[in-house]
């Protein structure tokens, strides 16, 4: 693959000199920002992810912020999940439709305040959709890109770590709720949360000159932990079931098909944009849905574009938009989009991938 | 430079194919799709672009298709441009602001019909706001992304190429304005445009699969006028005053600051958004704007984030968001936000790179 080429346009992050010391070897871009995504190997950074602890640069998982007296009412428009029951706190994934219900980010909504909220959004422009809706609806909101860059510390160690420098008040953090804690001087939301499943935090860094201070206690404090540069890792996020919104799913999408149909209460999310199209989505149910799929590989090339998924006899059937080899499991993991007549466990299909077919089943659930 | 990671979510091109074959060196990620940067050189491909002609992926100019008796009235709201007496078949640059007056892209409209226009996009998601819009103001108007992937031919001999593979008729297309021509059975617009001051054309490729015969045509009909693969070039659009929205302006900035103000009637634009604010900025004017700066150097370092830029006693006055060694010019070229204290030409200014200061001063006008 070709080199990147620099630019203001493709923004650095308060921790890119951090992930430049760690010899970060590829990048991918997202919201505009750079993302590392790979320091040793993709299969070294999985292998130490599951036994140790990384420090990520998530600081393109940028905060759309919402502040004044409609913002929650601006937040339930947004979202089919019903948020009424949400404390200051609080953690929630949540799906963010068009009016046809096709899903244009999947980001996690933080409720800070009754009028403070922030979406921690996935690869699209979501401010500039919040910012229209604002507009046509004059809604009593300010909307903004606060300078909150996100920096997640995954795996088994993670919560020792984490420890170490905000104090042991982190360790009562629950999964997918937050707290406020201190790092040299600036209060800090930190999040039991992340775009993994070995566990950790994510630590929402305010002011882009705390970033490589606070990088530096993480790895200084952790050294005797095996902490290393990371990044969200494409082997452990495809056995993890972790959709990205981009390759897995984008606005051809319901969140029915993305698998997300739980997070939609089209009946009590009043209000909501996209509600009658899910509404009635969510009576007759997807015709084809997100599935985790087994390869019978041993070796996967890179997934860069679709795939798509036939039946023995040729006819399509479904596409793969991520697509790895396991070292865990020993097979080639996938997600894919498959049609109902061929989506229940066991199902034999044919990937065609780009150096023949791939045989492979669907399967009951995700591998982590 | 790290490498660029593949996957489904950087979107490749109806003619990322060809170049591949053409050995692209290097990319960018815009509007969530590949850009070519590279082939030979930068300074090769420079030289090249303005003796002969190059064919150009600009696949990643999406366009936002508007449908529907509502879209003139909407492509009005969009921009401060009075359009009231633009016809079908021109083109017009168009800033497109938020309601405070900020950037939110500098796209090329096309009027299609009355009821029917494209706007071709810089890198940012303004399907987004436009659909927020459309839903917040209930307008009754198609917002889509159309299966379109412009494709441009540039450099002094693009005329003759053109005219080879899509007949004589375009020759007497005029600038910024456009016509339909037909390749292999399907009608194509082909404009007189373009991201680059060596003349030439966009051709709005419609369907995917058409992508790279269309290629394949021009490449073969060009062979005698040494045509190549290119892509914008970073030395030439610097020399030609071409700004790139995410590099040289953002939401930070007023079309007035970008030096725009040409393109914004606010007396006249009725209903736009943004209009108030502009028209505070058009009666006041802006206290910084975009300048051409001439820097005193044989070496120019990547600009891959804002240099500040300060006068002789260090105080910051300024900054560059892009920047070349310029070999016709022989001295370095640069973009930069300069304030009203020190933007007259000739002022003497330091910009301050990663290796130390640069000598420079304020130029009249752009280079070409």
């Amino acid at each position: 693959m070709a080199t990147i080429s620099p630019s203001r346009r493709l923004r650095r992050t308060p921790f890119s000199d951090g992930n430049e010391a760690a010899g970060v070897k590829g990048y991918t871009v997202y919201n505009h920002m750079l993302l590392p995504t790979v320091f040793r190997s993709i299969e070294e950074d999985y292998r130490h992810l599951k036994q140790a602890v990384q420090v990520w640069d998530v600081a393109c998982e940028r905060q759309v912020e919402l502040r004044g007296p409609d913002a929650g009412r601006l937040m339930q428009m947004l979202t089919p999940r019903d948020l009424r029951g949400m404390l200051p706190g609080q953690c929630a994934y949540v799906p963010l439709v068009d009016e046809t219900g096709g899903m244009l980010n999947d980001p996690v909504a933080l409720k800070l305040a009754e009028d403070r909220w922030w979406i921690s959004i996935a690869d699209s422009d979501l401010l500039l959709w919040v910012k229209g809706i604002v507009y046509g609806y004059r809604l009593d909101v300010l909307v903004d890109e606060p300078d909150i860059a996100p920096l997640a510390v995954q795996g088994p160690k993670a919560e020792d770590l984490v420890a170490r420098v905000f104090g042991d008040g982190v360790r009562k953090v629950r999964f997918f709720r937050f707290g406020w804690f201190e790092f040299e001087g600036t209060w800090m939301v930190v999040a039991r949360s992340g775009y993994s499943k070995q566990g950790g935090f994510e630590i929402y860094v305010d002011g882009f000159d705390n970033g490589m201070p606070l990088w530096n206690a993480l790895m200084e404090a952790g050294r005797d932990l095996d902490v290393h540069a990371g990044c969200p890792n494409l082997i452990e996020r495809i056995e993890s079931g972790l959709l990205s919104y981009g390759n897995d799913m984008t606005r051809e999408n319901t969140p029915h098909e993305c698998g997300l149909g739980r997070f939609c209460d089209t009946q009590t999310a009043i209000g909501c944009v996209g509600r009658d199209a899910l509404l009635r989505v969510s009576m007759e149910g997807p015709v084809r849905q997100i599935r985790a799929l087994e390869l019978d590989a041993t070796s996967v090339p890179p997934c860069d574009r679709i795939w798509n998924v036939t039946d023995a006899r040729g006819a399509r059937v479904g596409r793969v938009t991520s697509a790895a080899l396991s070292p865990d499991f020993g097979c080639g993991v996938a997600i894919g989009m498959v049609r109902m007549t061929h989506w229940d466990p066991g199902t034999h299909l044919l990937i065609q991938g780009p150096d023949g077919p791939i045989d492979a089943h669907v399967r009951e659930t995700f591998w982590n």
